[in-house]
């Protein structure tokens, strides 16, 4: 019931933003009386926050499975990536929600929110130090972590269902961006033997 | 005027989003009777399509001169890097509004905000490929184009202007990484000495 109610409270969310969306219209939406849907739920509020958290919990528990095991942490990050991947792929229209309209909470939901953020910036973090530790590459920091996270991030805004590549695709391609770069040795000498390559055609 | 009056209601659209702004608010924040706001800017639509391009207009404006030059692209990379990180540095706020609520715009006003964004994300796809050609580092596509730009406009959810660190120098250091990756070439000779370190995830 609360999972359902939630979805469609999504929905309207991301078409009419939070102001925009009244408690009578959600009311309606999800076929339940204003008293009863307050039983459920609470406040628009409460929903709005509801939504941020379970997202970002639900992110966390695909997450972590990853992260607590012996695999070496090359395998771990490209198993945290398309987990990430994934998760924006599944629950796209959440993600959307708990970006944009995160500012609306109050200071103490946004504080949360943030606190589970953090926790899941953490987890990216703990992976990119092992393999700085394991001599895989080199050590990070906060600035390389939210990098990193930007680059598989912003997906949310461009990744299709049905786009040429899936989700684990695109992990895995950026991923291997982040560990050798664009300046990769062995293609930059067998490039520099065949000067006139026809370019990528453009988008 | 139409400046200011852009500056004043992208602060409004900030706090209260696009629905949660009335026109009268808005009216009343510019000191403008709603026949002269009318007159000077048009429909609250109108004010939201003219703040994300204006916006995009400008990002546009601050990066062709750098990619109009002579310069070698890799020069060229830092400096459309640096120019888009002062962008976000000082519109901040323009960018979270266009970013956030032009999904609330009209489909012939998205359709232009979504070709500026493209033409943005060209200019990026222009640069990487001439270094492409010149032999200075791999072919890109535009999914690589895409998770490059991931990782510069995700700063304008982080970055702070009295951060520790500053725009010119977030922007060198994600360059940079993009294009040596995280694993350094010492550190990349020094592990094939190493035979018993796991090997790279298959692709």
């Amino acid at each position: 019931m609360r999972e359902k109610i939630l979805e469609t409270v999504t929905e309207l969310f991301i078409h009419k933003g939070f102001h925009g969306t009244g408690v009578q219209e959600i009311s309606k939406a999800v076929n339940l009386g204003r008293g009863a849907l307050y039983y459920h739920i609470g406040s628009k509020e409460q929903i709005l926050f509801d939504i941020s958290m379970s997202l970002l919990r639900s992110a966390l528990d695909t997450t972590l499975p990853f992260v607590d095991t012996d695999d070496p942490p090359d395998v771990k990050l490209h198993n945290i990536a398309r987990a990430l991947l994934r998760h924006h792929a599944t629950h796209g229209e959440g993600w959307q929600v708990a970006v944009r309209e995160a500012r609306f909470l109050s200071e103490e939901y946004q504080q949360q929110v943030i606190d589970a953020r953090r926790e899941f910036e953490q987890l990216w973090h703990r992976v990119l130090q092992e393999g700085a530790r394991a001599g895989l590459w080199r050590a990070v920091d906060a600035v390389d972590v939210r990098g990193v996270l930007g680059m598989f991030n912003y997906t949310a805004r461009w990744m299709r269902a049905d786009g040429p590549l899936s989700p684990e695709q695109i992990a895995d391609r950026y991923v291997d961006l982040l560990l050798t770069g664009l300046i990769e040795r062995s293609e930059r000498s067998e490039r520099s033997d065949r000067p006139d390559q026809p370019e990528p055609p453009p988008e």
